[in-house]
């Protein structure tokens, strides 16, 4: 499977898609508001020397995806930078936004939203030099030409890995190894944990390299990704136990004949959630950035049922819409591997196992949240 | 009709569609390519003192369009580039490429097909250092920052106007003036023609007032625009005759019933086909552009059929060939007027009306080649 080629949220509007199912994601950005805030704060105050807010501030929001999500980020940075403005007594600086996403993102959905919003901003802020661009393109490579960037941010992306596991892709020697699992699990063979890790500190690393050259000298960083708070991946904790119902969810369609057994066990999900100190490690070992913050927060997996109330949603139990949520997600690269057809039954079963779970047990994901600053 | 909103040509990679229907206007960019090789070598020692190379080049093309000829125009440019840089015996500069289009353009079947044209780049030119983004937006109005661009392209897209000229819009007290007709006619009452030459003076004013603070001094445009070679512009030449037959087409289809006679009336196309002179004017009253040249080109309007020879077209005689180049141009337009149902009534019958016009006289498209320089 090519992550690149593969991966992208459900696109459009429909019941299925990202646009309609993404408010844990929107939860979460706004969960990381404070430090959003804060790291603009820092960089229009970048020019130490002369207390000058940059004339142009290039800006990056990577795995934007599409959605309402898409432009309350790009809404939140204009936001700040106005009223920041405002205090300093300047006007608004030229401002280069860039949206940055595989190149299967639906970036029509953000362009034709584009006109009213900026009218909209316009209106209110005589924000009259935003410029916003498209770029698809894997944030595991360059994306920006060089000191283009005063700051990147990244939430509910950087989970992903750029490749399955070296070794554990289909047809590979270990590709079966993770009999039963879509990803790290208690019974995972040592050689599948140490292929995980491994991928995740050769891809976070690729990472940093990649923006190093693109952000300014004490230029600024926020990600946010899915993470674990403990240090070992195969505890039942954090972002690891979607992934044991959805393997649970697929072995009772192989009881029915709907999938075949070696097809879960050939499925590894290029994905991972680490724990601080490994995100750390990767900052340090790669050496341009200097870690301003690293923080862990927890939000419950069904805390989007609650604030959505439209009527067709009230049907479902919070399993379902829980379940909703992670196919939005997941389905892309779900449905190339096991196929199209077994898509309804797969996510309602997944559904049912998640009432079961968080009826017994408090189910939340954990996030990890770390602001960067380019090293001078 | 809000041309922002309406106009694009038509999206995917169907029958009807754009891609499959541009070869007309593959064969302009093929037609420009000198001029546009003499505008980068231009742009490539655009720093005379120290005869530089810059850094870092942007360029853009404005009504980029989807399909073959978008990256046609990208490829050409790298190219002309590749090749400056080996005779300079310098490496390749960073290429910042801006695909601009309005937003309902197809970005998504771009962004789709640019990893493996990259990783053809790639390889042949070494050119590591390219990136591409796309930018949603009317060329009338501010699309890149201050100072970013070194060469600006545009080809097929600047006989658009910004809006159906002022006081032509439907509800309009003047708009149905135009009896019968789509476009400036030879029936036209003097108050269409003024309306239609005032609109594409004010749109192109703003057009090269937008540019040009956007542009380095020395930068270059190579715009080529559907234009007429007299001065008179309701003779029968150049790019006129095509809106007289679609007139004539949907007049037809009044007699069987299946279209008003006052919707005719009412839809005045927000296009227009300048003569070099109007051209001139536009751009000695901006101010901020020299003429570096100024040329007229024809090309006849089956000119693309010769070319293509998959099975399904050779079946198709040459005017219905010719009514699928416009149909995939101006179908956006059109069936937002007329409504979906008549289309293909409507461009079946043009096709016939293409056919017994094409017997009859030497149909052409008139092209306008227009190289311009920002001044120092």
């Amino acid at each position: 499977m090519e992550v690149m080629q593969v991966l992208h949220m459900n696109n459009g509007e429909g019941e299925t898609s990202y646009a309609k199912n993404s408010n844990i994601q929107r939860k979460i950005i706004s969960v990381t508001n404070s430090r959003l805030k804060e790291a603009i704060l820092n960089i229009m105050c970048i020019n130490n020397n002369n207390k000058n807010v940059p004339e142009s501030i290039g800006v990056a929001d990577l795995g934007c995806s599409s959605g309402p999500n898409t432009l309350m980020v790009v809404s939140e940075i204009i936001d700040i930078i106005d009223e920041t403005s405002r205090k300093s007594g300047i006007s608004f600086p030229e401002l280069r936004i860039s949206l940055n996403d595989l190149p299967g993102n639906d970036f029509n959905d953000i362009f034709r939203s584009l006109p009213s919003f900026f009218h909209k901003v316009k209106e209110e802020k005589g924000a009259e030099n935003c410029y916003v661009v498209g770029v698809p393109g894997s944030f595991y490579g360059r994306l920006f030409p060089q000191k283009s960037m005063h700051f990147v941010h990244s939430s509910s992306s950087l989970h992903w890995l750029s490749q399955v596991p070296l070794g554990l892709g289909t047809n590979n020697a270990m590709s079966s190894l993770n009999k039963g699992k879509l990803y790290i699990s208690h019974t995972s063979p040592s050689d599948v944990i140490n292929a995980y890790v491994s991928q995740f500190q050769n891809d976070f690393s690729t990472f940093l390299q990649s923006r190093s050259p693109e952000i300014v000298p004490g230029g600024r960083m926020l990600l946010s990704l899915m993470g674990r708070s403990s240090i070992d991946p195969t505890i039942e904790d954090g972002c690891y136990y979607q992934w044991e119902l959805l393997a649970n969810a697929l072995s009772n369609l192989v009881s029915k004949g709907q999938v075949e057994e070696e097809k879960i066990d050939s499925f590894n999900a290029p994905y991972y959630a680490p724990c601080p100190e490994e995100v750390k490690i990767a900052v340090e070992n790669e050496g341009s950035f200097m870690i301003d913050r690293i923080e862990t927060f927890e939000i419950e997996w069904d805390a989007s049922v609650s604030s959505n109330s439209s009527d067709d949603k009230i049907l479902l139990s919070r399993g379902q819409q829980v379940a909703k949520t992670i196919r939005a997600v997941v389905e892309s690269m779900v449905e190339n591997h096991f196929g199209n057809e077994i898509m309804d039954d797969l996510f309602s079963g997944y559904g049912d196992l998640v009432d079961d779970y968080i009826y017994r047990k408090k189910a939340v994901y954990v996030n990890l949240v770390v602001s960067l600053k380019h090293k001078e």
